[in-house]
């Protein structure tokens, strides 16, 4: 049987900050391959956004078809660990390392859990390309799938989730997010002459005074309100007495299930489009989406209770994550390990918590549909 | 008899870019020498805005006491002049070179006309630092003067106030000018979770706004309105994700003598204060001055009309210049060459400009006062 801390350490141990490659997939495609599993790696795109790896992996043709989602990609360890970030390492019931909680025991643990179930379908999708731009991670594996026609009933995404207590937090959704880009053009001059110039700044304050007005909706059951948030506005202009030919504004947009990413491009750009010489630029990183509280989250819930007693809050918030592209294909929940030391400097994830998330897993793999 | 077009190539043959020293100034005061001024030279100040090198001279002691201010400095050349710029050149009527209007020509000029006028006492001003910092320039001069008594009754500065033709435009005050640097202290966090951090951009917007909505005055039958101007808003967050700790403004106050610097400077604090975090700096470069229009403005206007034929216009406009520091002894009013191509490359002066001018100053000078 597949040892999960094994696994875990032989998955730290291969250095992947984003985009992963190579070593850390030909480890995890080896201990599926060992149960069995059809493995299929294949990479996709080109620079900027590319190349990225991806690998997918299925066994079974009956009964239900239960899909995972992950990613093996990890971010730089940044300085100061007490060790080496990519030499595992088991001190005082933790285990150390890079992705230790994200998330590579978790794949881990999945893959410890799969093994033996024989009466489902069960395929894998890990991506290289979780941290990065993931233009062509998960989003190109359901690509792929899509264009087989094969499609999961259910999909588990094992981003760490917990917060406090291994099982406390489950996410059933995920508010979406846009950044736009405002510029204002104007004219420059000296400000001793400010009618031979046109300075942009005014009309970017208006243009933000604006923004800064509106309330996109009051949140939902769900959801916390949908929230603008101005990350930086920008003139560099270092001389006292010119007046400056730009000025220009970014805003970072998390949202929820009530709001589109091409309707708050619109919404914003009707803003924007009131004052003269200014331009919007928007990328839509991700839309929200919720996959409404019923016999999924429910089943997973149970299983957390029959193995830790806690009953898990439903939870949407933090950032966005792959889940955002396998809700398009099934009802799609996360659960995973604690995330207090995610991204963080000694990342650790207690061994405990690795096999007690086995055999949640397990409990959920096996729980009748 | 001075030859003031010899004097004022012989001054544009020294390169002398802010702040000017030592061979421009041995050539004025060898002028002013022959005619039988007592010229006095001194240093003053230390770095950053210093030493500056300055020159007092005055010849007589009985009449009115006529003063002339100006300065020997002048603003790097600049890159794509035909010739070099400090080596003075005539052609087609023109002398080129850099500070031949702005303002070696008019020094010149004046020097000429002041030879062998005797029945008055007649001061030359004379600083090395005008066109940069000015802390240890005109103003160190003006104190010395003080305090020796030695206070005019005139002033006249030979800055190139005429703008299509010699003549045109007398200026008979400046606006004043102050900047102001606006800083909003926030915290810093993730875009996901605003209410960890405090963005302190919509404070600054906040700020701004009620700035923008400022009138301070609608001018007056000498000055045009006072004006705000917001010259630069920085940031410089790069990253979309993260809620930024700190941004900053400045802002450039060009006004007129209905204002002061202290009060500007209190009116935009109490807008500052009234937002948590927000503090300001400020820097009056000069106060507003204005010699309302009366006898030694008619005197300068009808010394033009004799030689030119032109009524010139009194103006406020423009940026700051020494006759601020001069107001606070005297009357002082500012006339001089044609100002198209100051600061400019291939400056240039018409030859026959500096006749009139001479011919203007002359009449100035021996007006009965
Ligand atoms: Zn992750
Ligand atoms: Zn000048």
């Amino acid at each position: 049987m597949t040892d999960p801390i094994a696994l875990a350490k032989a998955l730290i141990a291969c250095p992947s900050v984003t985009p992963a490659t190579g070593a850390v997939f030909d480890v995890l495609a080896a201990a599926l391959v060992a149960q069995g599993f059809a493995v299929e790696r294949f990479v996709t795109g080109e620079a900027p956004d590319g190349p990225v790896e991806n690998l997918l992996a299925t066994r079974g043709d009956g009964g239900e078809h239960f899909a995972f989602a992950g990613h093996l990609d990890v971010v730089p360890p940044g300085e100061g660990w007490n060790g080496d970030a990519f030499a595992p390492e088991v001190k005082g019931g933790l285990l150390y390392g890079r992705g230790a909680v994200d998330m590579k025991s978790s794949i881990a643990a999945f893959v410890a859990a799969a093994d033996g179930v024989t009466d489902k379908r069960i395929t894998l999708i890990v991506t290289g390309d979780e941290e990065g731009p993931a233009i062509y991670g998960t989003a190109a594996i359901i690509e792929r799938m899509q264009a087989r026609g094969l499609i999961p009933d259910l999909c588990l995404v094992g981003e760490p989730t917990s917060t406090a207590r291994l099982g406390d937090t489950i996410k059933i959704g995920r508010r979406g997010s846009v950044n736009m880009w405002i510029h204002v053009a104007g004219t420059q001059g000296h400000v001793a002459y400010p009618h031979l110039a046109d300075n942009p700044i005014p009309r970017l304050i208006r243009i933000l005074s604006q923004i800064e007005a509106v309330e996109l909706d009051r949140g939902t059951d769900w959801f916390q309100p949908s929230n603008i948030e101005i990350t930086t506005v920008d003139v560099g202009n270092p001389t006292t007495n010119v007046i400056p030919a730009d000025a220009s504004t970014r805003l970072s947009i998390r949202f929820n299930d009530r709001q589109s990413g091409p309707a708050l491009v619109e919404h914003i750009g009707a803003i924007v489009a009131s004052e003269p010489g200014a331009t919007l630029d928007a990328r839509i990183s991700g839309e929200a989406f919720l996959t409404p509280p019923g016999a999924f989250s429910a089943r997973i819930a149970n299983a957390i209770v029959a193995e830790t007693g806690i009953t898990p809050e439903l939870s949407t918030t933090g950032g966005t994550s792959d889940a955002r592209f396998m809700s398009k294909l099934c009802p799609t929940v996360e659960f995973g390990l604690c995330n207090a030391t995610m991204h963080k400097v000694d990342e650790a994830v207690a061994l405990a918590d690795i096999d007690t998330l086995v055999r949640i897993y397990r409990r959920i793999l096996t729980a009748d549909a």
